[in-house]
C-alpha cells in the first residue's frame, strides 16, 4: 500500500517514439493521473512532445527527471533492450512502473526486476493491454463458468503488414499478445513448444512464426504471427467440448462470437459434431488502456499484484525463449522450465 | 493415345458412400461420359444408387463388373486403404482410372501404381479437384507472369467441423489439398517439413495439424488444417515481393483478391511496406469437377499425363509421409526425399 | 381431398426456359412426384429437356399432353402473360396447379383462377418459394411468439444485375417476393402504397422500384428492388419494439440474425435506444422448394388451401397493381382495395 | 482575402453538446487554428469544457465572447433552430463561420445568411464533412473522368439506431449527408422529389424516410435514412453505363469498390448485363475534418467560396423542404424551385 498516493499519480513517460505519445496522451486525459514529464534523448522527439503537451517538463534522461521533479510512476516505452536498466533505475528510486511488452527478452533479467519490485514495494506492470479488454474478460468468464466445457484447443492468428523490429523476431513483437491472452483466459501455460519461422530476404530475424504449444494433457495451442500479410487478421479461437468462442478484433461491433458447437462421441464410439446457435454478446464499451491504467492505480493503492504482473510476464518470456530456441532448430520440441519463475 | 475411345467414355464408380454419389451424378451429366456401372459392397448403398440411377447396372465387386460389361474407365471412391488394390486391378485390366485423394498413404505403393499405369498405357489421375478450379488457375498465371514477383511465403488455413476419418490423421484428408495447390501454382515442392498436431480426446489420430515447409531458398509455407473448428475457413495466401494473392473459397463471388502490396528495402536498409489497390478479378464460371473430367478424357485421347498425375501425387505423398513422421516426433525437422519419385 | 392420389403425383411442367428445368429436375428427384411430361413450344428446348430427362414424354402444347397421358398436376413456368390461359385449361381438366409468380398481373384474372380452382376441387398454388424457407418460418415464429414485440417497420432490399423482363416492370419480378414474405410473417397487408421507379434508358419499364407501404396503424414497410445493381443484395429487416430480425439470404450459414435491440421511451419522455446481444440461430437444412412441393402434395391429399394460395396471391397482386399505378404517377398515394379479393 | 489572418485563426466554438467537443478538440490540435473560446449556456457543459481545455476562456453567450476577446472565426454547434441568429451575429461582427448541418431549415433564412456573408466579406461554410473525405473525392474523380460512363442511378442507405432529434425529422439529420454527397459527386440537383416516411409511435417526427429524386433526364436517385435500425449501414452506390462505384463507410480499409459492370443493349435490342473485375483503390489516409478545416482556412486567405458554401447548402435545403412537404402528403411529387437560390 502506497500511502504517499493521494489523488493524483505523478507519472513520467520515457520514450516518445511510437507507443510513448499514445501513453502520454492517455495519462494526460485519465483522471487520477498527471503527465508530469516526458523523457527522450532525441531533440526532435522532445520538440514534438513539447508541442503536444505544452507546459509539461521535458527531459533527456530518467536521472535528470528524478533529480528535478517529484514522481510516483514511470511508463517505459523505449526499445526492448533498454527496458531492464530503465525499469531498474525507476524501481530503485521507489517508482511504480509500467513497461511496454516484452518486459525483457530473457528470464533472468525479468526475474530480477520482478524481485526488485517486491523488495522495493513497487508495482511493476507489463503493458499486456489485451488482458484488460472486455473481449478477453468475456472469454475468461466463459472458461471460468464452465460454459465452454473442457478446453480442446486455442488457435490464434495475428498477421499484418508490419513494421519490422530491427533487433528481435516477430515472436517478441506479436506472439507475446497471444500468450498473454492464453495465460489470462485459461490460467495455464504450456509445458513444451515447437516453433518454426520464415524470413524475409531483406531481414535478419524471422518475420513470420508458427508455434505449437503442448500442455500436460491433450489441450494444445497454435499461434501464427507475421509482419508479412497485406490482410490484417486478429483472430483467436478457444474451443471447448461444449462451446467455441471466436475473438475477432477487426470487427469492432462483434468482437466475440460464441458457437454452440462441439465434437462428441456417440454410442457407437464414432465422433460426431454438433453445430447450433451463434451468440454475439454485447460488450461494454470500456477501453482496455483506461481499464489497465485504473487497475495500475488500484494496485498501487491496495499494494496488490497487477493481472499483468512481472511474474506472469516471466512465464510468457520463458515460453518465448523456448519458442525462439525451437524456431532456430527448425521445430525441435523444447521443454519449458518454469521452475525459476 | 487410346484408339478405342470414340464418343463416350464408359465409366464405373466404385464406392457409393460420401464422394461416390457426387462423382456418379457428374459422370451421368457431363457429355462424353456414360455412367456404366456403380459398384459397392453394401446392399443399402446399392439400393440408393439404384434409385438415383435407374437402369444403371449395380455390382458388388469390381471383378463382377469387369466380367459383365465393357468399361473404359473407373472412378475409385472407396476408403483410402483399398485404393491400391482397386486401382491396380483396374489398370491391369486396361482401364483408365481416377482415384480419390490420397492416392495411397505411402510412396512405394503410389509409385507402383504410377509405373503400372505407364506400362499399361492407362491414364491414372488423382482427384485433386482444386487444381482444376479457375481460382487456382488464376493464381498460377499470376506466378507464371511474374506479377507476384519473387515468392515470399504461402499460408493456408483449411478448417471446419469435419467428419473424423477413422484411420488417418487430418493431414491426409485436408493438407493434401493445400499441397496440391502449392505444387500446382509454384511448381515447387519443399525440401523439409516440421509438423505438429493436436488430438481430440476421443480420437486416435490428429484432428488438427500444423505444417511448416522449407524450400531450397527463403521461400516458406505454412498449412493449418483441422476438423475441430465450428467456423469453416478455406483461405490460402501466396505472397510475393510485388503482390500478394488471397484465395478465399468461402466467398463464391470473390474467391480471388490481388493485393498490390509488398515489403521493400529502402535506401537506408530499413524494411518498408507498401500497400496499394486491391483487385478482385472476375473468374470464369466453369466448375472444377467438369474441367477435371474433361481433362481426363482429353489425356486419354492424346495419351498425355494429367495435371494431377500419379507422379505428381507421389511428391505430395512423400511430403505427407515426412509431415506425419515429424508430427509424431513433436515437430522434428524431417528432410523429404524425392529421389524415388 | 383427392382420392385419386395414391403414391405418386403425375406432374407435367409447361415452359422449359429458365425456371422450368429447375422445377422439372426437382420433381424428378422428390419422392411422391413423377415427372410425367415436359411441354414447350420450342423444338430447341424440347431437345434439351429430352436429353436431361431421357424417357420423359415431350409435348408442344398442354392440350396434346392432356390428350395423350394421365396427369394429376401441372407446373406452369411460362411467361407471365400466358399463365391465365394455361392455368385455366389445367384446372378445367381437373389438374392441381403450381404457377410461377406472379399468378397474373391483375386482380380479376387472378380471382377468376382462384374461384375456378375451388369450383373444380383443385389445389392452385403460387410459387412463392420464400414462404416455405426455414428463414421465413423462423421470422414468422418470432412474430407469433411476441418475441419481437409490436411491429415497427419492415425494410427489404432485393437488388442485383438482373435479366430485364421484356413485358413487366421489376415490381412484378422482384417486389412480389418481398410482399409474399411480408404477408407470411406479419399476416397483414398494406392499406395504401406510394411507389417510385427509375428506368434504364434502353428499357421500356422500370428497372428499379421503391415502395412505401402504409398500414392501418403506425407500422410501415419499405421495399427497394432493382435489376441494376452489380452487388447482389437480399436483405430483409423486420423490427419490433423488443427485437429486430435481419434476414440476409446471401449468407447461407447465417441467414437470420436476431438483434436484442429497440427504441424505448424513458421516464422523461425522451426516446432512447437499447442495443444488446445478437443471436444467429441454427436453421434446419431443409430446402424451400422441397418443402413447397411436399406441402402441395399434402394440400391435395387433405383438400386444404396451400399457404401460398391463389387467394393470398390476389392480395399481393392488388398491392402490386396499386404500386404500379402510384409509380406511374410519381409517387401519388394509392389506396388498396381488397374488397374484391 | 482576409489580410488580418496571419499564422493562426482564433476560433471559438459555440455549443458544447454532442458535436461541439469534437470540433473543439480538432481545432485545438490542427495547426493554423487556435481554440480561443468555448461558449455554452449550460454551467455543466462549461465545466466539462473547462476540464478538457484548461486555460481556454469559457463564455455563456456569443456577445460576451465577442466583447471580451479577439476572434477570427466561429464554429456553430448548437441546435438547428438557433443557427440563424448565431451565424448572423457572427457575420455582422466580421467573423468567418462554420455551421453544423443543416444550415437552417428553410431557404429564405439560408439565403439571407449566404448574402450577408458575401456582403461582409466573410467565409460561411456548412459542415458537410463527407464532401471532404477521400472516398467522396474518389467518386467525384470517377464521374469527372468519364470512367463511370453516363450516370444511371444513385442509391444511398444511411440507417442506425440513432438519437431522435426532438424538433426535426430524420430527413434533416441524415438525408442531408446523402444530398451533399450527391451534389458534390454529380454536380447536379434533382428537379422533383417524392418522399415517404415512417414514425415511431413515441416520436413526433418521422424516424425513417425514403426519397426518390428525379432529374431532367432519366438519371434518378433514392435515399433511405432511419434512426430505427440496429444495424448501422452507410452505403452509397453510384451507377453509370460503364462502371458502378460503391462507397461503404463501415469498411474503413475498403471504403470504395469500383465494379466494372453495366447494362448494355446488344444488337438484337435486348438488354444484357456485363460483370467484370472489382477494384478496391487505396485511398489516402487524410481525415475529412482536417481537410475541411484546412480548406476553410484556405478560403479565408484567398477570399474564395468553400466547396460546402452556404449557396450550395441552400440547394440542399430546398430539396429537403420539398421532400418534407412530399413526405407529409404521402409521397406526392413535389417540384423543387431553385430560382431563389
Amino acid at each position: 500500500m502506497d500511502e504517499k498516493i493521494n489523488s493524483v499519480l505523478r507519472t513520467a513517460v520515457v520514450g516518445y517514439g511510437y507507443w510513448g505519445p499514445h501513453m502520454a496522451r492517455n495519462i494526460s486525459q485519465i483522471s487520477g493521473f498527471e503527465l508530469s514529464a516526458v523523457i527522450d534523448l532525441s531533440a526532435d522527439r522532445q520538440a514534438i512532445a513539447s508541442e503536444k503537451h505544452p507546459g509539461t517538463p521535458i527531459f533527456s534522461t530518467i536521472d535528470e527527471a528524478i533529480k528535478s521533479i517529484e514522481l510516483d510512476a514511470l511508463v517505459v516505452a523505449t526499445p526492448t533492450h533498454t527496458h531492464f536498466e530503465l525499469a531498474k533505475t525507476a524501481i530503485v528510486n521507489g517508482l511504480h512502473v509500467i513497461v511496454e511488452k516484452p518486459l525483457t527478452t530473457d528470464v533472468p533479467t525479468s526475474m530480477e526486476l520482478a524481485n526488485l519490485a517486491i523488495a522495493n514495494g513497487c508495482v511493476l506492470m507489463v503493458d499486456h493491454t489485451y488482458v484488460y479488454s472486455t473481449a478477453v474478460e468475456q472469454i475468461k468468464s466463459l472458461v471460468d463458468s464452465g460454459d465452454l466445457g473442457e478446453l480442446v484447443y486455442f488457435d490464434s492468428t495475428r498477421v499484418n503488414l508490419g513494421l519490422f523490429q530491427p533487433d528481435v523476431s516477430v515472436l517478441w513483437d506479436l506472439a507475446v499478445h497471444d500468450l498473454a491472452i492464453l495465460q489470462r483466459v485459461t490460467g495455464r501455460m504450456p509445458t513444451a513448444v515447437s516453433a518454426n519461422g520464415g524470413q524475409h530476404r531483406n531481414a535478419k530475424y524471422e518475420a513470420a512464426a508458427f508455434l505449437t504449444l503442448y500442455f500436460d494433457d491433450l489441450f494444445f495451442a497454435h499461434i501464427n504471427v507475421s509482419w508479412l500479410s497485406p490482410m490484417k487478421i486478429r483472430r483467436t479461437v478457444l474451443s471447448g467440448t461444449k462451446k467455441t468462442v471466436l475473438f475477432d478484433d477487426m470487427l469492432p461491433d462483434e468482437r466475440i462470437r460464441i458457437y454452440d458447437a462441439g465434437v462428441e462421441q456417440n454410442e457407437s464410439t464414432l465422433l460426431q459434431y454438433r453445430l447450433g446457435n451463434i451468440l454475439v454478446p454485447k460488450l461494454a464499451n470500456s477501453e482496455a488502456l483506461r481499464t489497465e491504467l485504473e487497475h495500475f492505480r488500484e494496485c498501487i493503492k491496495s499494494g496488490s499484484q497487477p493481472i499483468s504482473s512481472a511474474s506472469s510476464a516471466v512465464e510468457i518470456i520463458a515460453t518465448l525463449e523456448a519458442a525462439q530456441k525451437s524456431m532456430e532448430s527448425g521445430g525441435f520440441l523444447v521443454q519449458i522450465d518454469y521452475s525459476v519463475c
